[in-house]
């Protein structure tokens, strides 16, 4: 079997870093684009991110792959295999983020046909341009293994929670004023959650850079964002003027 | 080192399947339980659905760590391997599936605090239902590693998402008829998706079965349900009569 081994192990875990910091690249792009798509209403471009969303699949069962078997093959111990498990979840979470990205593509029809609310695609905009620096940042704190970064990154997660809620309060009042607005603003509801969840892969590729470089799980410092949209909604519970709950 | 070595690679290998079929039960059970917790207004059902996913969460981690252990430790080939790998995937199918239904008690309070539409809450019941079955028969041709049932669950998958289809219809009718249901329907509507995307985390499990026993891919026999919402709904374009859209 030895003579099958023709790469060293630091060969193998540089391709399989290499593969990562490719498939960050296009989940950034894929992100960037489904926005774009949202905000021009580009159906074109929308349909090219669904498209790519099948090479990030294919990357990630790649690197899934290569993974497992330089694990059975070189038994790396230590930082080593933590680089090669922090790999596994790294691909996972930005295949993730790719299929977020395409679940948005997906719904700018559906927002393009109604006459959609412009100020709220800017706030999902926004929003996005959030998450997109989360992720570009982690990026790099991945590649250059900064567990600090990777701490500021899991910081910054905050503000992109405080945007959805906004956005999210934003878009309910807006289906509350005229009920033609409610088919599209249900889109961008999911898109703007779709968002919101990438920042959260952003914030799981942060704790998984810092146990690579420290061997340890970074502390908790607040809870997952998803809990925001329904505990810090609780006061739209209040019925819109003119009369009681139904 | 070999005397550390105190289980064989199949103590170790039904250690892992053991772990995944609890794990199975359980998410199962947060399934239920939020789901009952919408339905019942029970707000102390849904924090246990909160507290039983850090459970579940642990219990990943530790299928991760052992699976990975046994492939540097055993070097395993073939069907072991594919074993070890389907694990892998599995309980990050099942972890997912735990923090759907995490997300969706997180809801109860939003949605109990509006008064909300019952037969809305009836509709997802009974997608919830298709979806637990879905779940069970998985687990099932997980436990017989019968990958032709496997099959079924993968093509019984198109009944959720024609579920899902006609109460994203209902919410957004029901939404346009009264403002007043706006709130209540948004945190049912993203609760109607978390239990699709469990029926697609079941299809996700009937793959992995599916690989684990033939070492193949499934073919491919028709796309992801999440393009289901946005497709399907452009006939809803049309603004409600009344006037253009806004």
């Amino acid at each position: 079997m030895a003579e099958h081994i023709v790469t060293s192990y630091e060969d193998e875990l540089k391709f399989i870093i290499r593969r990562i910091s490719e498939m960050g690249g296009q989940a950034e792009r894929m992100v960037e684009q489904s926005v774009s798509a949202l905000m021009h209403s580009d159906w074109g471009l929308a349909q090219s991110v669904v498209a790519d969303d099948v090479l990030l699949d294919a990357v990630q069962r790649e690197i899934d792959e290569r993974a497992i078997r330089t694990i059975a093959k070189r038994q790396p111990m230590a930082v080593d295999l933590r680089e090669i498990v922090g790999a596994i979840r790294i691909s996972n979470d930005l295949e993730r983020i790719g299929d977020l990205a395409k679940n948005t593509a997906k719904r700018v029809i559906a927002v393009h046909e109604h006459s959609q609310p412009m100020q709220l695609v800017r706030g999902i905009e926004h929003l996005s341009d959030l998450a997109l620096a989360q992720l570009k940042e982690v990026l790099d704190a991945y590649a250059t293994r900064d567990e600090k970064q990777a701490l500021a990154v899991r910081d910054g997660d905050e503000a992109i929670d405080a945007v959805y809620t906004s956005i999210f309060r934003e878009l309910l009042t807006y289906m509350m004023e005229d009920p033609r607005n409610i088919t599209a603003c249900t889109h961008l509801l999911f898109s703007a959650k779709n968002i919101e969840r990438i920042g959260d892969h952003a914030t799981n590729i942060a704790e998984t850079v810092y146990y690579i470089k420290t061997g340890e799980q970074m502390e908790a410092e607040r809870p997952k964002g998803d809990s925001t949209p329904s505990l810090a909604h609780t006061d739209l519970t209040t019925p819109p003027p003119g009369g009681p709950g139904a």
